[in-house]
């Protein structure tokens, strides 16, 4: 009975039918099982998948998997601010697509993606949408015609452990993998109770404050958009400053490292997080700052979760531009004001061994040592060199030739212009 | 940190380097995520898989799906107490067997398996032993040589939402399905951290009393085993008598319709579980008691939870008989002192659109009107009565002749034979 009103009361919340809903243990799971069981469901029509380029991980790792097992995928880029071109997903569907993939809402830099069109070429081709809805189910309903819909309980400030997969009725699924007969054949295992009826409960609590939390959140995040580009020089704020997520607010200092600022700004008192290489376990910078073509050095992703007083905003908003001046003064980076002499027509820096953002600082460095129209060669073996080095030159007005490999690493060639 | 060291606590108990455990959302998608992995590690090996036929259902269903995918898969039998036999287990292993399952003690008569004969058997192969040890984890750690292990936390009195899979160094294991960073690529999705946490340290602490309290429980389910036959006519004790587990303690009762039963004792305050066809969804009778070839009708399972007070099982022991008594009375079943007059040679009993135990209770009312040598036809379309007549017949000394499909259903022949 406490799981039959756990479903009904979720069920109200995403707009479905309480049969057409499951508990899964992780949104990860839910991501797994729907994309899996939507693909198998629909073997017939085809083996094409698509998805955006910035799905979260957990969509990126069923298509690797889906391509892994010889299926075809195509991933949508997206524009700057980090959204898919409804035209250019329609584009991807064809003869052969069996499900498409679309987030409802951007995990990292908050920009909300096109859903309702993008559902309308779906169904007009007749290819199920599988919504990840983790980012947005807090907030509202997903409009628009999708086929299947995942979310993650503690993504709205509910327990860990809890995830929803919805299929709704009509369309094809097959699941995958050894079954038993506990939510409808969808995910195996004990159920867990405690935490779905406390997830159930967070949903209904966090939606009924919904649209006040809302208005209150994208005020103090679009103070946060306003003002950091005001107090810190080289900034860039990402994400689209309009269609976004209330709580989520994202920039990128250049000449900083990630990983500093964020122990830093962990001293003053603040969790956030980063995208920046620095701060991967794979020393690559996030795949959704790649796709955005955005700079990802000194990347920060501040996440208010619904209750945050304004006074902490403000606080932050202190603290910030002396922790990242101090970082950058750590880093020899270059201020506004220096001016190098100018030495030669061409100059090679050699950042070889050197992280992130160390290349870009050195570049920064040198490029008044050469006159307009010189060039500047900066040696790398750094991954992130290759976005920030481009993001850097379209901050600065300065022109990215390209790059070439060398012995070593790589060499990113930039005139300058100005 | 708290990863780490619920980690640290779990692989203690288990006995096995921490790296060698992670955490799942569940023990069946332990056993899911283990039997998968552990074929696709082996897939060069072969695709034929062991398990017992009185396996949990997780391992079944993986079986199952390992089947439907093209694989081949032995079930090994059971004697009339649940167990294997160590030799017939070994007799099945052979060349292109690539993973072998054995639950460490049923979960439904408690007995234990052959688990360290088993495991030297598998050795000499070289075929990897996955050992579902749900049952038993809580009691000690599993001796003998095995590769694999799962195990659930919600069954050693922890929280649901955890599982554990454990792989042996050098075990062959290849995760299957998408996977991510986490729990070495074997369990993906947000970590359920307060859940994990919580299932370590019920772990460590029921441990820490298991030695005296499975010596006191299995004092308590041996006066349940004892006394019950003692106390209820027609009663049939299952499982092992001595290798068991400590708290478990199930038991058949003729004439007696489970559902009723099972109402009735809760009704009595007393929550127990039944093998019995009437108490499945699916109407058929569980799969460890067909398997063991035992009496499924009126099966109750006795649970002893750590703690259980010895004044609970006296009143329980108290309550019993006439509970039993009163299920009977209302079903219309043979009383020991009942005699029916002698009218024939032979009988036709029709059962038809009756369900279990209404067939055998028809039986033995009319045993008594054939003469020595004679026969009873029972017509039934319930599929109990397949496993309770012959039950029957072997608790009575009559003797079972066979079965004969009929137009609407299976005639049960019973020769009298006293």
């Amino acid at each position: 009975m406490l799981l039959d009103a756990a479903r009904e009361a979720a069920a109200e919340a995403v707009g479905c039918r309480a049969d057409e809903l499951v508990f899964t243990p992780s949104g990860t799971r839910a991501v797994h099982s729907g994309v899996s069981g939507a693909l198998a469901g629909r073997r017939r029509a085809g083996n094409h998948l698509i998805v955006s380029a910035v799905e979260h991980s957990s969509v990126l790792h069923a298509a690797e998997t889906h391509e892994a097992g010889g299926g075809a995928v195509t991933r949508v880029p997206v524009d700057r601010t980090g959204a898919v071109d409804p035209a250019a997903y329609a584009g991807a569907l064809r003869a052969g697509t069996a499900l498409a993939c679309l987030q409802s809402a951007n995990h990292e830099v908050g920009t909300e993606q096109p859903v309702a069109e993008v559902g309308e070429a779906c169904r007009a081709a007749g290819v199920p949408l599988l919504v990840d809805a983790a980012q947005s189910l807090a907030w509202g309903r997903v409009e628009g015609d999708w086929s299947l819909l995942t979310a993650s309980a503690h993504k709205w400030g509910g327990p860990s452990g809890v995830g929803l997969l919805v299929v709704r009725k009509g369309t094809r699924f097959a699941p995958e993998g050894p079954a038993d007969e506990r939510e409808s054949g969808r995910a195996p295992g004990f159920e867990n109770l405690p935490a779905i009826v406390a997830a159930a409960a967070s949903l209904r609590a966090v939606r009924a404050e919904a649209a006040e939390e809302a208005a209150r959140l994208r005020e103090l995040t679009e103070r946060i958009r306003a003002r950091v580009p005001a107090l810190v020089p080289d900034v860039e704020v990402v994400g689209d400053p309009a269609r976004r997520l209330p709580g989520v607010v994202t920039f990128s200092c250049l000449y900083v490292d990630g990983e500093t600022l964020l122990h830093e700004l962990d001293r003053a008192g603040f969790s956030v997080s980063s995208g920046s290489s620095c701060t991967s376990s794979t020393l690559t910078p996030s795949h959704v700052l790649k796709a955005m073509g955005v700079l990802t050095e000194g990347n920060v992703r501040v996440s208010l979760p619904p209750g945050t007083p304004a006074e902490d905003v403000e606080r932050f908003l202190e603290v910030l531009p002396g922790t990242v001046a101090a970082v950058r003064e750590r880093l020899g980076a270059p201020t506004a004001t220096e001016a190098a002499p100018r030495t030669g027509d061409d100059l090679v820096v050699d950042a070889l061994g050197r992280r992130c953002p160390v290349p870009v600082i050195e570049l920064a460095k040198v490029i008044g040592d050469v006159p307009v129209g010189g060039t500047v060669r900066v040696l790398s073996d750094d991954e992130a060199a290759r976005l920030d080095i481009p993001a850097w030159c379209e901050m600065r007005g300065q022109e990215y030739v390209g790059e070439a490999p060398t012995a070593a690493g790589t060499a990113y060639v930039v005139r300058r212009t100005s």
